[in-house]
C-alpha cells in the first residue's frame, strides 16, 4: 500500500493506493456526520455498490444515489436532481459524500459535494485507471454544457482518495487502455523510467497484475500530486498536464464524447504534439517513435479521421486555450507551454495524424 | 471615499465605499478580458442598467443579463439559464462578471461566476443597504432550494466591491429599513458608538444623507471585512455575524421569503436573542431596551405572529444549526455562540416575541 500526500491551497489530503484496501479501510468521515451520500453510476453500482454501501453503513445512514452510466450524466440537470434528492433526504452540512466510479462520477459527485450547502467533504473511490491516476486527484470538479465539456465546475479538494487497483480488473480492455494513455503521458513527460517499465512489462500490465498496477498508479499519482500541490489552479505548471489534450479535447468533441474515449483522443493528440515538436527541432525522431511504440503497444490510436478546419475551430473554443497557437510541447527538458505556433505548422501536424482539408 | 481591504483565504480584494463613485471608477478588469457579463434584475436594470453598461463598455463587449426581481430568481434554474446564455455568447474564462443589485443578485451572480469555467472574476456593485454592509462582502454565494434558503452555493471571493451610497436613494423605505436591521446588528454586537450615532442622527439617516450613509456603511463594511478576513468559512468568528439569524431565518421561511424581509425577520430574531440572554443573566434590561429602541426607531418589527412549534422545526433544519439549542447570544463582552440553551427557555423567548403554542 502506498500513500501520497496532496497539499493544495484548498486543503491537504491523502491518496491511498493499493490492492484489496477497501475492506477495512478507514474512511475519513467526521464524528458529527450522520449520513453518507454514495454517488455512483449503474454499471459500477451493479459491481460494487452494495459492497461499498455495507462498508460505509458502519458510519451511519447511507443514501445511495445512482445515475445512468455514460458522459450524458455529467450535466447540470443530473447535478440538480442529485442536489434535490439530498435536500429531500435532509442531508446536512456536516454529512459526507463518497463517489464511486470513473472520472465522470468524481467530476459530477465532486461538483455536487462542492456546492451543496457550500461544500460537504468528499471522498473519491475511483474505479477506472483514468480516475485513479488523474481525475480523482487535484480538486477539479465539472459538468458539461451543450457548448463544451467541463464548462461548469469548481476547484474543490477531496478529503481523501482511495485507489484500489483491484477495481480495475472489471474494466473493459478499451477503457483500461484509455487510462493507459494518461499513464503514457506521465511517463513521456515526467518519468522516463516508467516508459521502460511499460514496454518491458506490457504483458503483465495487460493481465492487470496487482503489484505492477499498484506501482504504476502510485508513480502517476505522485506526479499529479506534486504538480497540483505546487499549483492548484490551472495557470502554471498544471497546464503541462495538458500534454496531448489540445487536439485530444477537439477529437472528443467531434466524436460527441461517446465515440472516442478520452485516452484515445489524447493518444492521437500526443502524437500530433510530438510531430509539432519534431518540426520545431524540440524532439528527435526516436522520441516521436517512442510515442508511437508505447501507444500502439496498448492498442491506442495514433491517427484519427477528421477535418482540419473542424479541429481548429474546436481548439479555439477550448476554455484552456487563449489562442489556437498555444500548445504544450515536449522538449528535451520536459514539457513546456509554447505560445507562438504558426497556423501552417499546426495544419501540417494535424494532417500527419489523419486530418483532411 | 473609504476603502476597506478584505484578506480572505480565497483572495484579497478591496471594498470601496463612497458617493458618486461609479462614474470614473476604475473597474478591476484584466487586460485579457474581452467580455463583461453584467448580471442584474429588472427593477435595478430600469434605474441603473444602461448607465452601468455604458461605464463598462469601455472595457469591451458588455453582455447584460436581466433576471426578474424578487427572491424567486435566486434558484438553480435561473442560475442554469444564465450559464447557458454565457456559453451561447461564448464568454471565456478570462472574461469578467459584474453584479448590479441587492443580495439576491450578488448571491446568484456570484454563484454563477464561481462555477462558470470553474470561476470568472466577479465585481459586485451592491444597490441595497443590506448588500453594501453584508451580502457583497465575504465571498458567500448562494441559490435557494424548495427545502430552504441558500442550500446551494460556494465560497468565492469577489475581485472588487463598489458601494455607492447614492444608489440607496432609490430604495423603498421598507427595504432601506430592512438593511438598517443589519446595521443595528453590527452596532449592538461590535460597535456601541454606532448605536449612539444611529439614535442621534436618525432623521438624517431617514433622509439618507450621503456623508452619514458613507460613514455608516464604511464602519459596517470594516467590521464584516475584519471578521471574514480572520475566517472565511463559517466555523468560527463568522458565526457571530448570525446574531438574530436563528429565529430570523425561520421567520423568513414561514413567510415564504416574500412576506417578511430579511432585516425584518432578524429584527424580531435579535429581540428574541436578547430576551434569551437576559433570562440567562448575560444582558441587562437596559441593553434589551436599547434593542427595542433602535429597531423601533426605524420601523422595524420587534414581534411577529407565528407558531412556536413551526419556528422550532425550522430552526432545527437551518444548515448552520447543528442543534436547536445553539444560538448566538450577546453578553457584556460581545456576542458568543452558546450551545446548551434549554428547550423551555427557547419557548419562553419565542413566546415573548409573539410566538403562540
Amino acid at each position: 500500500m502506498n500513500s501520497v500526500e496532496v497539499d493544495a491551497a484548498g486543503g491537504r489530503y491523502g491518496v491511498v493506493i493499493g490492492h484489496d484496501i477497501l475492506t477495512g479501510a478507514i474512511f475519513d468521515i467526521s464524528e458529527s456526520s450522520t449520513t453518507t451520500v454514495l454517488i455512483t453510476e449503474e454499471t459500477i453500482d451493479g459491481l460494487y455498490g452494495s459492497w461499498i454501501e455495507d462498508l460505509l453503513c458502519e458510519r451511519g445512514r447511507v443514501v445511495r444515489l445512482v445515475v445512468p452510466a455514460g458522459e450524458a450524466s455529467k450535466s447540470l440537470s443530473v447535478a440538480n436532481s442529485l442536489i434535490a434528492r439530498m435536500a429531500e433526504l435532509k442531508v446536512r452540512r456536516n454529512d459526507h459524500v463518497v463517489t464511486l466510479g470513473g472520472g465522470m462520477i468524481s467530476d459530477l459527485g465532486g461538483f455536487v459535494a462542492s456546492i451543496y450547502m457550500r461544500g460537504l467533504p468528499v471522498i473519491h473511490i475511483p474505479t477506472t485507471l483514468l480516475g485513479q491516476v488523474d481525475a480523482s486527484i487535484g480538486g477539479k470538479t465539472a459538468v458539461n454544457l451543450p457548448e463544451g465539456k467541463n464548462l461548469v465546475g469548481t476547484f474543490y479538494q477531496p478529503r481523501q482518495v482511495l485507489c484500489d487497483v483491484n477495481l480495475l480488473k472489471s474494466l473493459p480492455d478499451r477503457e483500461f487502455n484509455s487510462g493507459l494513455a494518461e499513464v503514457i503521458k506521465y511517463a513521456l513527460c515526467f518519468d522516463r523510467g516508467l516508459t521502460d517499465l511499460l514496454l518491458t512489462r506490457q504483458e503483465d500490465l495487460k493481465r492487470r497484475e496487482s503489484e505492477l498496477l499498484e506501482g504504476i498508479v502510485s508513480r502517476c499519482a505522485r506526479i499529479k500530486a506534486e504538480i497540483v500541490s505546487e499549483d492548484d489552479r490551472d495557470d502554471h505548471r498544471r497546464l503541462l498536464l495538458n500534454y496531448g489534450h489540445t487536439l485530444g479535447h477537439a477529437l472528443e468533441a467531434l466524436g460527441g464524447y461517446e465515440r472516442v474515449l478520452h485516452g484515445e483522443a489524447i493518444s492521437v493528440g500526443m502524437v500530433c504534439a510530438a510531430n509539432l515538436a519534431e518540426a520545431r527541432g524540440y524532439l528527435d525522431a526516436d522520441t516521436v517513435q517512442l510515442h508511437l511504440e508505447l501507444l500502439s503497444a496498448f492498442d491506442l490510436p495514433v491517427r484519427a479521421d477528421f477535418l482540419i478546419e473542424d479541429a481548429i475551430r474546436l481548439i479555439a473554443m477550448d476554455k484552456k486555450n487563449l489562442s489556437v497557437n498555444r500548445w504544450v510541447l515536449l522538449g528535451r527538458d520536459g514539457p513546456e507551454v509554447v505560445e507562438d505556433i504558426s497556423k501552417e505548422s499546426i495544419e501540417d501536424a494535424l494532417q500527419k495524424v489523419g486530418g483532411s482539408r
